[in-house]
């Protein structure tokens, strides 16, 4: 089969490889359609991040680069490995996906088990390919209504559920997210399918209208024309917002978050770092403020499928593009690098099938 | 009667004044001590910061400096105002020295209340006087065997009490504080009494000695010697802290803690910072680790006064120095400021007549 294999920084090929096959207490999938993630982007321009370098393999999976990438994957069962009953061929299906320790992959934070990973990028094959063999733990299975499609975006939809329950908000409470990229967007998503009024800060005109248009927010601000901290305070009679997501990994945005946040409030910061921010902690102090890191998700599939099957959550405004395993780099990641006010999600469909 | 008024930076006179009456829900206290806030000393040098500079009025109590100064304060009931009868005349207590709007004081969080100030700071009187007139509100009863040197740092020690609530820390747990000043040695305590195992990181040999001596640490490290997080998990077993109190405000300090705790665990930052620190986020995202603020205290004198009453908690050992009122900046302030390694806690008698 083909598949997208990582070797080193601006070092991704596409190549034929074996077809995995499914072992004991595995399913074996057809890939329908992988999107590419920020993460990917990372490991393309800046890696190997998450990825094992060649020669030092991971801790779990024993692999290391060159490995099959993708980890934002929706298919359909193709075998059902010993052992595992409660699946049919055929039935369509999302990887929540994860490279964890069997002793660990019940406990309450999962996540943060030791040597945690990604399939994907830590190993165990990749949904940029066009099948892979699961664990059963990891295979969430879906209604047939849903499109596979759409499915693809249930697993960076969970990264937003996930913020979401870390942010311990409830409907009815104000939300201010700082950016409106694919994590910013599809946070905005789920908050308001929760039933929060959703506020966004976002540079890019093209980004406000998009999630503006996909009904996910109740305004969008521009930062250079709105002082973003005293409109939500305006908004919220005076109060401030109840919750405020971080999704874009600039200080100032962090800064204006401290300030848009009532007393008591909650920061949950969904990006990541490259750089060492410097906090206005006091704001944090005085205001008894909670900044509550996030990473991943631990029991949120079940609750982010369901956003996804009853319609609550509608992710079709969030996919930019399809396309085939050759063009991955040209039309995926150039396009996400170059375009990112355009682009959200890219689907890959490794077969070149969905197209 | 005699006070402390504070007229500006490095200049605070002791005057004569009037005394102040009980008015209707009012609690006339004889002071027998107040000690000097860390606050205090920041008002001395950089302020006013908290303290209403004279012609800007605080919007609740109405004042401005020159003001009566102290916040730290126990007593006996001198007189009650009318409506005020379920204390006795010549009873201990101490105060909670909130200048908080009538609307918002039985808040959940009062504390975090618009133009929450302190008495003593804020105005409503102050500790270094020989009276002070309180609401009834602010005024807890202390047990008649309590020395009312020792409940003077009752308030203190609710400053400690509130930041070891706001960790969610159980007794079991283990805990790291930076920093062992009056904050962190005061929350050693608190945590100490409540059953967690504590270990402090402090650069101070004197510092580490007493908390060491006053039994409320398990080890106190030098972090010039030991790399204090990795010390920290080799003590858990590989897995880290529960909690960490953030004492010092300075940055190595903070990224210790975030490297000492244990994934999904929680910091409690108890310092004010004068400046922006820089953080490295990337520890708190990967770690899902929550930073929490904290500011003065909610509902906490109840359990922190019985923390004393039952002797769970003995603060005797954090009491350096006894001073009168005429010695208040030459054997106070200066002494904290230039001996801020012997001293941790000293006590003014407004009347001298605890001397």
């Amino acid at each position: 089969m083909r598949a997208a294999r990582y070797y080193d920084a601006k070092d991704i090929r596409i190549e034929e490889i074996d077809n995995p096959t499914a072992g004991p207490g595995q399913v074996l999938i057809d890939v329908a359609w992988c999107g590419i993630c920020g993460t990917d982007l990372h490991e393309y321009l800046d890696g190997p991040i998450f990825i094992p370098p060649a020669g030092h393999p991971h801790p779990i999976s024993g692999e290391s680069a060159p490995l099959t990438i993708g980890h934002e994957m929706s298919g359909t069962v193709a075998a059902l490995g010993e052992g595992v009953e409660d699946l049919e061929i055929g039935q369509k299906v999302v990887v929540e996906p994860y490279v964890i320790r069997e002793e660990h992959e019940n406990d309450q934070d999962y996540q943060l088990s030791p040597d945690m990973n990604f399939i994907g990028l830590g190993g165990h094959g990749g949904g940029l390919a066009e099948q892979i063999a699961v664990r059963r733990r990891w295979v969430h299975p879906v209604a047939d209504h849903v499109n596979l499609d759409e499915a693809a975006l249930i697993e960076p939809l969970a990264v937003a559920h996930h913020a979401f329950v870390r942010s311990g908000a409830k409907a009815g409470d104000v939300a201010v997210i700082g950016g409106a990229g694919p994590i910013g967007a599809l946070t905005a998503a789920v908050l308001k399918g929760e039933g929060l009024t959703v506020y966004v800060s976002e540079l890019s005109e093209l980004r406000r209208q998009r999630v503006l248009d996909a009904g996910v927010v109740n305004d969008a601000f521009d930062p250079r024309e709105v002082d973003v901290a005293a409109k939500v305070k305006e908004l919220t009679g005076g109060r401030g917002a109840d919750v405020g997501f971080e999704a874009t990994s600039v200080d100032v945005v962090l800064e204006m978050l401290l300030e848009a946040v009532r007393p008591g409030g909650v920061i949950v910061n969904e990006s990541i770092w490259g750089h060492e921010p410097k906090v206005p902690l006091h704001q944090l102090v005085l205001k008894e403020i909670d900044l509550r890191g996030t990473i991943g998700y631990a029991w949120d599939h079940p609750a982010t499928i369901k956003l996804i099957e009853d319609g609550t959550v509608d992710v079709k405004p969030f996919i930019t593009g399809k396309i085939g395993l050759d063009d991955l780099i040209d039309e995926g990641f150039d396009t996400l690098i170059n375009h990112n006010e355009t682009a959200v999600k890219i689907l890959v469909s490794p077969t070149g099938k969905g197209l």
